[in-house]
This record gives C-alpha cells, structure tokens and sequence, in this order.
C-alpha cells in the first residue's frame, strides 16, 4: 500500500450533524485510513459565530468566513450542513467552481438546484455527493446510482419523512388527535417547533424530487412534485381503515408510465400486512421495483446525529476512495427530459370517509352520483345513526379525473354533511407498475 | 464527456444468470453506457460443449476452451458463473493474476478461498467484485463495503436463503409438513432436486462468511461458521410457537463480542411484529447494525434468474465505472485477524418442546434439572394429556453452555421421552449487541 495521504476537510455548520460529523472521523480514524488509504480530518470549520464556545473541535478551527476555506488550497472536500438554499447555494458553487468536491445533505438545496449543481460538478471534473440528504443512514443514493443502473427501475415508494411517520404511528398506536401526536413528537425531539416543512408534506416532496432525479435520471425539481400533507388525517380515517386492515402512512411515490413520470407525495391507507406498515415511528423505508430486481426495500432510521452524521462520512469516504477517477461522478446524473404524466391520468384506489343524513335513499343518491363518473364502490359500511351517520366507502381503482368529477358531485348533494377527504389506498392493485 | 470507451467481457457458464446476464446487458445497454461511458459487450462465452444450440448469444461467442478467453487481451473482465470451488478457483486465480477484472456469484469459492483471493486481486492491482454471491439483487456487499466503514458495526443479521425460507413459510402458513413443503417448492422451482446445501443451512453459512469477512474486515472462511438446518423444525413447534407470538425463520448471525466475532447459522424463533416475520416466500433480508447507525435493513429477492444477474450486471459496471481506480478495491478487504467467539459463551434466549409422561412431580423434575445449572424458566405450558403430554417452555436469557448441560441432565430423565431440540429466540433480549 501506498503511504498515507492527508486529505483536510472544510465544514460549513456545526450543529448536530456537524459535530456528529467530526466527532465520526476523530473515532472511525482508523477503519477509515484502512479503506482509503487516506488520513481524513476537518481541517476547518465554518460557523456564523466563531468565538462561541462549543464541544468537540479546538476552537482555533473555527471562523466565521467562508473564504477561510475555499481559499485554503489544502482543502480539497467541503461538508456543506448549514441547509436552506442561500447562502448554501452560493457555497456550493463557488466549491465546485474551484474543483473541490462537495458533500451535502441539503434537501432544500438540491431539490431545486440539484441539476444545475451536478452539472457544474460534471464540468469542473469533480464531485457533489448527497447521501444524508434523503433517509438518513440508509444508503440509497448509492444503491440507487451504482447498483440500480440496469435494474429498469418503475417506481420507487416508500417513508420518507420521519416527522409524520412518528405522529401516524402515535395516532394509531394511542389513537389520540393529530395535534396530540404532534406535541408528542415535539415534545420527544422527533419535530421541530416550527413543524410545518414535515406536516405539509413539502420535506417529503424535495426527497422524492431527489429520488426521482436520480431513478429515472431526470431532471425533476420541488415544484414538479404534487404534495399533500397529513393535517387532514383524522383519527376516525385511522380507527375505520384499521377495520378494514389497512393502516395510515404519508407516501412518496415516484412511477415511470412508459416514458413520462409522476412523482407526488399523499397520506395513503396500505394493508397492515404489507412490509411498510411495519415500518413505525421515525424510520424510513423506500420500495425500488423493477423490472430485473422485482422488489428491493431498505429501511431504518430517518434521521437523528449519529445516523445522519454516518451517511455523511460514507459520502466523505466514498469521495476520497475516488478521488482519482470519480468513477460514476464523471457521467450526468440526468441525461434525458422526461414529460410528466398528469396526475388526473393516474389509476389510483380510492377510501372515502362521508359524514351524511341518516335516512332512507342517501346511499342511492350517493352511489347515483358516483356511477355517473363512472366510479364503482367496491364497499360501504354505515357508521353510527342519526346525526353522526357516518359512511365508509372502498372504489374500484378509477382515473383520478373522474373520482375527482364523482366527489365534487357526490359533495355538492344536500344529504351529505361534510366536505369529502377522499385517502388513497396503495398497494391493493399495481396499476401495471 | 470523452468517447465511448469499448469494454469486452468474458463470460465462463451460460445457465439462467449467465444468460439474463448477456440479455441485461444488451437490453440496458444505452443505461450503462450513459453511467459509465463505456460500451460493454460480452465477446466470449466458455461452456461445457460449445457444440450445443443455446438461445441469445450468437453461436461463434461460445467456446469449451478457457484459454480462449484468458490469453484474450481485449478482454478486461471475467465474469465467473460456473459455481463450485473447482476448477472456477483456477480460473479466477488465472484472470487475477493476469489482471483482468473478475466478477463471481460463487459463494462456495469465496466462503473457502475469499482471503486467499481478494488480496491476489490487491496484488495484481486489479478488482474482484461478488455482489450476486449473497442476497441476489440487495446490494448487501456494496453497501457493507462504501456505506458501513464508519457506521461502527456490531452485529449483521438475517434470512439468506430463500429455500429454506420459502418452505417455513409454507409451514407455516398452511400447516404441512416438512416434507410436504419441501416437495411443494421443489416442484415450483424454489429448491432444488437435492437441496442437501440449503436445508442443512450450509448454503447460509457461506453467505455469513462472506458478510461477516466484509463487515468485520476479518477472514472468516466457511469452517468457522457453525451451522444448523431445518430438517427437524417439526410443525407442532412452528404451531405452538405461534401461539406464543412468534414464528420461525432460518437466521444468519454474525456478531461481535468486543474484538471478537460469532458467527452462526440456526432456525430461531422471532417476534410476528418483527420486520423479520413478514420476509416470506423465497425473500432475503439483512439487518445491519452499528454504533451510529442503529439498525438498517435491506431485503428483496433472494435469486432468481433475471434479480442475480442484476447484481451480476451492477458489479460489471462497478468495475467498468472505475476501471481507472478502483477506489475501495486498492485497500484490504480484512486487514486484520479476530479470534472467534466461543458459541458456548454467547448468551441465548431458549424454547423447547418436550414430551413427558403425564403424571404428578414431572415439571418439579425437569425444572429441578434446569434449576441446577442456573437455568431459569420464563414460561411453561402444557399440552395435551397422557400418552401425547408435552411441555413447551421458554427460559430466560443464559449462557448456552450452560443450557446445554441442562438439556442433557432433562434429557436423561425418565419422565421426558422424546430427544430434546431446543430453538434459539431472537429478538427478545438485545444482549448488549
């Protein structure tokens, strides 16, 4: 073996993940050296406020400029973790611009910038890397651009977003309310104060714009993702799906329908026997099928330090085992334009949960309406009498047009009481996928 | 991007992966050369008798002669589908020495010579890659290689062969015997006519060398996995067992006990809400465990033509991708030398059904006996009355050579009338791993 080389890292932020970061490459030295041949550390580190006293790091590795570190030639990786687009965008370029490669775990960032910024790396013959930025410790960007390549993928599906995981899996543990579970969650760490990025769905939306870019090796972006949160998932949805065996999760699904896409992100009902209700608290899990590998699922933790730190390093690991030849860097991670496919054009399985008057021809009405479009029920049951009557009804897998026409009518009649918050229910056809 | 480079393969074996593999590679073609600017063609094939008409490949790519191929210097890489110790290893042994590339799904190679080989390959400066030799198409050994380095692991865990597993499930699921089920999946093709290395868990041992080489960076070789099969599961255990909550699965176990390892393979009893539980038919799934990564999972398809030549085909353009520098490849797989964990020191969580005379003072006997060597009951039920009484008991966490010397002084008793088989629980205590 070649002598040691000394490779010196420039980190911006030094939070958590930071100094879970550095607090990896100080303990795993060794493992580390033996895999690469290299000697690794943080040779400075970028915060807003320097003289701060903090943990881990001696202080005189600290600065507060940026300049510090992209003028340092010995510098030849930055680990960008300080998230949100600006200033992190204008970091990131100004690295790749100089050659340095870039580790990143800002979904924010790369959800809207990504294919710009893996261009600009292709270009400057370097590398931009970005395993934490989607499920934590669980390698898929590496799965997905080195071991999938001749898979033919079709779809990927999955927990991408631990927040709401933990909040779903609360409410149907406890069944207590959404704003119960919430401020468990925040209570126990698992969101933050301002939870809105996780709840709405949106944190999910940019990872699945991510997976899909490099999936289907396209350029999708945040604002080409459709994206619903759960603040509508009520726990009489979770009690009645319970009793048709289904269980409540928020999806992100990425399908290819021949050559367009369709990415989105939705609560939807699965069965309690399918692999991803299983998946409980904050974990995450992602489904790849395709067409060579039939189904391939990985799991774990979503986030957290250690976890996030780990993917982290094994971006910073996999950087410096290639710092010669960059191998799958050198070739563009998106190399096509596909069309998008229309989500009113999606086949989709529909639960609906209707709040109506508790009398006789209400559900002639209803399935009047609903037969117009073209929509057939495959099961209703009534709940409870009188002003609480409730009814809870299955479709046959139906174009979501004409399920949208059927709800806007069958919610226009006088008998029904509220506004109908129809729930996909995933896995119970495959569409073809 | 530089023009594309050509790249030919010579492939030894043309059964169901070696030709999925020549299919993939033609029809994914376009993928992989967008992924690793190169266009890679197989431009030989050895087979037994190269007289005989075979469907894909045009008939001049195919010869009986492996100097054909060997001394062939157009060709960089070789791709091993013969299986078996010999005569593949001198194949291999050949290609590594002359510095081409070699790609291999041989688990009995790798299990017995993986030592002896990967630091050839690291002499001769040049890569072997085996993804296809465990777990199908999970990229299990890519991830354990360039995504676990600092993940600090301790344990790694799980189904790996899909025989085995596909006949607990059937018994499991429809009540039949052993042997009924082993007919059901011989007859569909998921076991074959002498299924000798599946059923007595020597095909799992393998793989568990493989992967506990890898993640532990130690050789572990097929003879330091101590192993058994599920010939004598019987379906009153898997029947009581579910009663208990629990269902069988043949586990590979590989762990490590401070700086040093323990690597097994047993039928084990686990939790029904354990992810585990629902990996059914002839699926895989592998858990990793770590210091900063808790716990990741990885399943999918175990075999499988068209599933094992994608892990074929990824470790093809793995080594295409970074035919400059072979990045991780350059350094050690196992760098260092761990002695063993004795197995009669692991602490396990132990079930037993035994069959006993049905009369007054035999449970205060056969607790006596186990109470005598330390070993305490945590439940015990009785089943069936007279000639057919039984016992099923399941104790508390205990030193196995301890258990054992209980098991032989139970065993010995009057009143117990059938030999002993206990079954290891998993899941239920962590023992500090």
């Amino acid at each position: 073996m070649t002598p040691s080389q000394k490779i010196n890292i420039g980190l911006l932020g030094y939070g958590t993940v930071g100094s879970n970061v550095y607090g990896l490459l100080e303990s795993q030295a060794g493992e580390i050296e033996k895999a690469t041949g290299a000697s690794i550390s943080i040779s400075r580190i970028m915060v807003r406020d320097p003289s701060l006293p903090r943990a881990g790091a001696p202080s005189e590795l600290f600065t507060g400029n940026f300049d510090d570190i992209l003028s340092d030639a010995g510098i030849s990786i930055i680990v960008e973790l300080i998230g949100g687009v600006e200033p992190a965008f204008d970091y990131v370029t100004a690295a790749l611009e100089q050659g340095k490669a870039v580790i990143t775990a800002n979904k924010q960032l790369l959800s809207r910038q990504g294919f710009y910024l893996f261009r600009l790396a292709q270009d400057k013959k370097t590398q931009i890397r970005f395993e934490a930025s989607v499920a934590g410790a669980i390698p898929v960007i590496k799965v997905l651009r080195e071991s999938m390549v001749a898979a033919g993928l079709k779809s990927i599906y999955g927990i991408v977003n631990g927040t709401t995981n933990f909040i779903l899996t609360e409410m149907s543990r406890t069944g207590v309310r959404y704003e119960d579970a919430l401020a468990r969650a925040q209570e126990w760490g698992y969101a933050e104060a301002d939870p809105g990025e996780d709840i709405s769905g949106k944190d999910a939306a940019a990872k699945m714009a991510i997976l899909a870019s490099i999936a289907f090796h396209t350029s999708v972006g945040l604002e080409d993702v459709t994206c619903a949160g759960i603040e509508n998932v009520s726990r009489r949805d979770i009690a009645y799906a319970r009793e048709l065996g289904l269980t409540v999760k928020l999806l992100g699904v990425a399908r290819l329908y021949d050559d367009r896409i369709n990415v989105r992100v939705y609560p939807a009902l699965i069965k309690q026997d399918h692999p991803l209700a299983s998946v409980s608290g904050a974990y995450n899990a992602v489904f790849l099928k395709g067409a060579a590998i039939d189904e391939i699922m990985l799991s774990g933790p979503g986030a957290g330090g250690t976890e996030t730190a780990s993917a982290v390093v094994s971006d910073i690991i996999s950087a410096v085992a290639r710092r010669e030849s960059p191998g799958f860097l050198e070739y563009p991670v998106a190399y096509r334009n596909l069309d998008f496919f229309p989500d009113e054009e999606v086949v989709s399985t529909f639960y609906l949960r209707l709040e109506v008057e508790d009398e006789p021809g209400v559900l002639a009405a209803i399935a009047s309406a609903f037969g117009k479009h073209g929509v057939s029920i495959e099961s209703v049951i009534q709940k409870g009498r009188g002003a609480r009557a409730e009814l809870v009804m299955v479709f046959h897998p139906v174009k979501e047009s004409r399920f949208a026409a059927a709800i806007k009518e069958a919610g226009g009649l006088e008998v029904v009481k509220s506004t109908p918050r129809p729930i996909r229910v995933e896995g119970s056809h495959d569409d073809g996928q």
